[in-house]
């Protein structure tokens, strides 16, 4: 049976526009069925634009949109049923597997925290976004769900993180890196500190504090940094790439030599774009949650959302989150057989397990 | 007579030859005294391959070197004749009006704020650069020397930041934006949020959040964030553009026709380098200490040590810490007016006199 993907009609900044069109190309492409959400006319009007050749498309209606701009939780407490909330409330019905969604980042984490609960043993749930760098896909995690992490949510990120590389990226031994101010142990804040030595005693891959330098070179395959950190440096990054690309184009209308020149490596610069592309990658991961929700860029093009959705449909197919859980759960079970043994644990175990779920939001 | 410049000789990745050829570019083309502070024999051997034209350069013996590596609240302590703590002796004694240094940063803010002292009114010494944009120069801070600050250091820094914009670049009215992860009022962790109170309530030109994407554009010309955030951020943006370079020239060896558009288009990315190039600027300087300090690039070129000691007889000359100090008081007389007719002044302003000048460091 075909992976159900449940997408986010409205949400974008380009929806239902790029939304829909992308939507009948992962459903031409993978042959998936897709449930889009949202104001049935202006979906069916979209629809109606393209041939759906295979896979199969449906539209569930929502009356209320969550705008771009609005604050995540006023929104989600009032817009009961906003195209976000009715596909989180599908999704826990079981109509379908995953979510994708390009609308209000935050209405979205809010949504689905507060909706869907967290998996079993974590604590806060956290955006994790595939990086393409010189030597392939490296993971950062968190781009923004949590600016406020304590040590345990950002080890649980690692954890989590690493669980991602293996079954995704097929990774073997996902090299774990912290963002940091240097790369010394004993560099950064408290919250970093303790966040390096709960790393280094954990059963990970951890090669210690990566500097920002090495963000996009490939050094650490995940990358752990809390929200703030995490969006400022994405965002910086979107906005330099768009700054280079129109510097270079000025550059080149400078003088006729420079035209010819760029018309003959516009392929190159073309392709550059290509392998360099965030809408390559298909989206961030809402990880922590129960449930598979996708983040895609609000500018998404018809593409991005496309691979979002094969995107969706391979963290489903792959059960991620099962992972997860079942990691989590064996560490409770170390946990008992320690405590029967009288063996001591770690000083992260035993606090983690002792506190509730916390689904507490902030900003 | 011409400013008197103390420059750590054996600061930097390159040093001490990159330094004391900067050096020599300095003296020759600005006529300033230069005193290289380190290891006689060194700088005496780089001195001579070099033909001062015009200035002044001395040697001041120093016998030790604090590394790049090193823990700089350690090497302060234990190296008391390294070149970065003579160059501060020197200064102090009035030897010279400024210092430039291209060393380990930590050590060159450790031993300013511990035997320079701040400036009277200033809690946090912070670290203050130019970064290119689209529309000029912009300035932002603080890019590393306080990685856990309060609101007021910050709201301090975009004061300070302010200053610096009206006296060294003739802003009028400097526009202050606060580095966030949304553009609207209420977004970010309490301190970010405190902070934004504070700067909206003051007198300057706050423009309220800006995000990531914003940094290059030139939207803000002051871009007010905490230590950690600006540092990654630096550094994410220094791996990005090596990065980009590299791709650029990957991609451009893969066809003959690429290799000859290259050719063609050659000098619009040399001067497109020029452009966005960190060196131009001559080094941040670390702000709120009483003294001139410059800290260059660990890794900067001949060039960009040259101009850093352009910026630093810049700052003597047109009196930056003097209009800080300035500033500040002038908020004391406003305070005690305000007590004497029984006004109420903002809560910051109280604060800030009450509570002694703290010279501790983090990390």
């Amino acid at each position: 049976m075909p992976e159900r993907i449940i997408v986010d009609g409205m949400g974008g900044d380009h929806a239902p526009e790029n939304v829909v069109e992308g939507a009948v190309q992962a459903a031409n492409d993978f042959d998936l069925e897709i449930i889009l959400v949202g104001q049935e006319q202006a979906l069916k009007r979209e629809l109606h634009k393209y041939k759906v050749t295979g896979g199969k498309i449906s539209i569930h209606h929502a009356s209320q949109t969550v705008g771009m701009g609005e604050s995540p939780v006023s929104a989600i407490r009032k817009k009961k049923d906003s195209s976000i909330a009715v596909s989180i409330g599908l999704l826990k019905a079981g109509e379908g597997e995953a979510i994708v969604t390009a609308g209000n980042t935050g209405a979205a984490v809010a949504a689905s925290t507060l909706n869907l609960g967290l998996l079993k043993g974590i604590k806060r749930p956290g955006i994790l976004i595939s990086i393409p760098t010189r030597s392939g896909i490296s993971l950062a995690m968190d781009v923004g769900a949590n600016i406020d992490p304590t040590p345990e949510h950002l080890f649980q990120y690692a954890v989590m993180a690493d669980i991602y590389a293996r079954t995704i990226f097929k990774k073997r031994q996902p090299a774990i890196g912290l963002l940091n101010i240097g790369e010394e142990e004993g560099k950064g804040t408290d919250i970093v500190k303790e966040t390096y030595r709960l790393l280094r005693e954990a059963d990970l891959n951890f090669i210690g504090n990566i500097e920002g330098r090495d963000f996009f070179t490939g050094k650490a395959d995940c990358i752990i940094c809390d929200g703030f950190v995490g969006n400022v440096v994405l965002k910086v990054t979107e906005g330099l790439l768009e700054n280079i690309g129109g510097l270079i184009q000025k550059e080149l209308t400078k003088s006729f030599f420079f035209k010819i020149g760029a018309l003959l490596i516009r392929p190159a610069l073309i392709n550059l774009k290509k392998e360099t592309n965030y809408e390559e990658a298909g989206g961030a991961q809402l990880l922590g949650i129960d449930g598979v929700v996708i983040i895609s860029h609000g500018s998404s093009s018809a593409w991005a959302i496309r691979n979002a959705i094969r995107k969706a449909a391979q963290v489903v197919e792959l059960d991620v989150n099962s992972h997860i859980v079942q990691h989590f759960s064996q560490k409770d079970i170390l946990k008992d057989k320690a405590k029967n043994a009288e063996m001591t644990e770690s000083h992260f175990v035993d606090k983690a397990s002792q506190s509730p779920i916390s689904t507490e939001l902030k900003g």
